[in-house]
């Protein structure tokens, strides 16, 4: 199994987007694509006269944004996204959370801070065995980060932390490997230069790259999320170019 | 096989929904629900300042209503179905016509007249078989009306016709109902009188019905619509008020 996730620095591009897609469709075997979208819920948001709040550099998510970023990641997006697949021949289904339960996410506490409608994704949020019945099927899941709880209250999740959710879960069935796919060719050692790619992190050597400030803001998160998924037992974890899928490049997150 | 529309009169009102959905629920054995949603995409659009264009009393779909009507239907209304039915343990998996293909529409020709980005659906449209493995794996088909050609374009399509094709699709395989629900009991021959409800409409009394005007306007294609599903092979066709799902009552259509 393969789970790979792309952002919406990839989705809102047209002509990036379809050469991902026409390299994904190539990847032989069970295969899943998680998408963000948060550029095109911004643009929404603004354009309806919403303010975008964030605190810590993270989305505050009220009722409002709930219902742009459902509207934007669940239909605008995804179905973006399956309809390019299907017009290739890889048979895609796009999928929220809530379609046939297949993510269960638990309301972040309003408490120390109130994110809003926000939900909180693990391993046990996942329905693997529901995932794999659908790629034992020939079938292609296309996941947006929108979930809903089991009072049935949709919440907007983290799409990086929904991919590596997925995986880790399908870890437990499956050897599964984790590909996050950016517009960088992978974890730069200088962001001004695309050649500086960091091949391997390491525990050891990401201390030393958060204490030279060589990697640094979104990035953190995101290897902090690579880094579980490993522990959590997914075989391979790769942080690599949206632009070139079929070459093997990038950062490969180890823990040794 | 039991194949439900219901439209966006009950969709964008919260108690309407939940009372129709818990009834839903309850309909034993194989079922697909099919939605519309257009009331909410006509405030959407508004609110972004895009003219609803129409044309002989239908929606004109140029490329941002398009957008506006992917973001509705197969994200806002669709997950809002799917996580509330999800919450009352009726396992349900939203859908567009393009997830795992299941239908596939032709977009309408520009002449005589240019509906823009719309797609007509028949029998031939839908993958009944792929509807029929959902439904023995015990999930819920929740279908909005955004389908797409075989180039991968989304097209807008009429949710009554979606929800016919869908039925007459099934019928080829199991024996098969198509209960369009309303918000008023059945189909009346006063419209100001909910007592009125026509109990059955025959090829026969509809020429009466429309001559005399008693039914007219927006029913007609609903009409027109159900007497075909009869006609290729749909067991029953029932137009009945979405508040009183559970009991017989309504307007049945009959070719005698």
């Amino acid at each position: 199994m393969k789970v790979f996730k792309i952002g919406g620095n990839v989705t809102d591009k047209p002509e990036a987007l379809q050469a991902f897609l026409e390299d994904f469709r190539r990847i032989a075997g069970a295969k899943i694509l998680v998408h963000g979208g948060g550029r095109e819920a911004t643009e929404l948001s603004a354009a309806l006269g919403l303010e975008t709040k964030k605190i810590d550099g993270r989305r505050v998510t009220d009722a409002d944004t709930l219902r742009v970023c459902t509207m934007v990641y669940a239909g605008l997006v995804n179905k973006r996204i399956v309809s390019g697949l299907q017009a290739m021949g890889c048979d895609a289904i796009g999928m929220a959370g809530c379609d046939a339960a297949v993510i269960t996410s638990v309301r972040r506490p309003a408490r120390p801070v109130d994110f809003g409608y926000v939900g909180d994704v693990s391993a046990d949020s996942v329905d693997a065995r529901r995932l794999l019945a659908l790629t034992d099927a020939g079938l292609v899941p296309v996941l947006c980060a929108i979930t809903c709880d089991n009072t049935g209250q949709l919440l907007n999740s983290n799409a990086d932390s929904v991919a590596s959710a997925v995986a880790c879960a399908c870890a437990g069935e499956v050897p599964t490997e984790l590909i996050y796919c950016f517009d960088q060719p992978g974890v730069l050692a200088d962001i001004a230069d695309p050649g500086s790619v960091i091949t391997e992190i390491t525990p050891e050597n990401y201390t030393q790259l958060r204490e030279s400030g060589a990697v640094s803001d979104g990035m953190l998160p995101k290897i902090d999320t690579a880094l579980a998924a490993v522990r959590a037992g997914v075989r391979s974890v790769t942080i690599r170019g949206a632009a070139n899928l079929l070459q093997p490049s990038g950062t490969t997150i180890s823990l040794y």
